[in-house]
């Protein structure tokens, strides 16, 4: 098995899932400023040209951090990061969308639309990364709610996929700098948890 | 158990996969029109604000259209739509999540930034519904490159929950009047066999 990774959000993804796990696979890194992610030979393992990708020793392809992830949870089950139960997967499920949609995908709309490295792959609206920034304090006033409860953890008392997917979401909200009021005491205390951790490094 | 539903292309896809599973499910149908998934009653079920919302008979609720799909798939694994090995589940979690991002958000987002209805839930960017338009041309013209291997389904051999989700960003492609080339044989393959199956109307 082999990891193709690289310095961004989504391989960051794989890489803390792994830390969290105690797994080591094999790493091929690739410089993306350079086009390694576009040439020939990778485009038949990723035709979308993104990384992360998980190579099986057959050469099967996975890509999508999550879809490899939950490969390798299935694969290495302890400690669980998807959830046991029926209930609790859907439920860890359905935080890792909301992370990812209100906030991750959010602070990506930003980065996507005014990095002059996303320019040949997307048509960069500028308005829209600004609309995006706006919409970020709306999001994260939103989550304060939800965490309002007082669990230490996106689908509760314990640290699943959704938190890291969370702990990339808050690592391109450092890179953007987007501030996080000081008012929102329970994001806030959920981003140093995260922070906290030893596969924050990963 | 209860299922909130709405004529919107999340709610459909819940219930595209109970049409699929032959399960029936008890439904309250939200005009969403007249604010039925704003009202404090329904926010105490989903904060977003937002169909599907699956309710159990302890009062739990799940959102999020394909966390719900999970819960009801684990509930009732046959047909199985969401894999069955390790490898299997990745890819159709990986093609799912292709699906969505490259497909589904992309023609969501022109409707999103244009409709009337969404002027009070986003911060509003023609000229990204705009871009987006452009950029699903490309995004299909590489789903056909995708398809060209002759496979029937977006993971395969088996119809699974990346096509529920491929049926949804198809009904909303002909709502908002996008046209595929009819160069696109493998993509005009494919929603032909999604249009033809019961299941599209539910």
């Amino acid at each position: 098995m082999k990891l193709y990774n690289a310095p961004a959000p989504n391989p960051r993804k794989v890489r803390i899932f792994l830390a969290e796990k105690g797994i080591e696979i094999p790493r091929v890194d690739l410089d993306l400023q350079a086009g390694e992610a576009r040439t020939p030979e990778f485009l038949a393992k990723n035709s979308l040209g993104l990384t992360p990708v998980l190579e099986l020793d057959d050469g099967t392809t996975l890509s999508e951090s999550v879809a490899i992830c939950r490969y390798l949870d299935e694969l290495h089950p302890d400690p669980p990061l998807f959830g046991t139960t029926p209930l609790e997967r859907a439920q860890v499920a359905m935080w890792n969308r909301r992370v990812e949609l209100e906030l991750m995908d959010t602070v990506g709309h930003i980065a996507q639309h005014t990095f002059e490295f996303f320019a040949t792959r997307r048509i960069q609206v500028p308005a829209f990364a600004e609309a995006e920034r706006e919409m970020t304090a709306r999001k994260l006033a939103w989550l304060d709610g939800e965490f309002a409860d007082g669990r230490p953890f996106a689908a509760g008392d314990t640290f699943t996929m959704a938190d890291i997917t969370g702990m990339c979401a808050a690592m391109v909200i450092g890179l953007l700098e987007i501030p996080v009021s000081a008012e929102l005491k329970h994001v806030n205390g959920w981003f140093d948890r995260l922070r906290a951790r030893p596969s924050w490094d990963a």
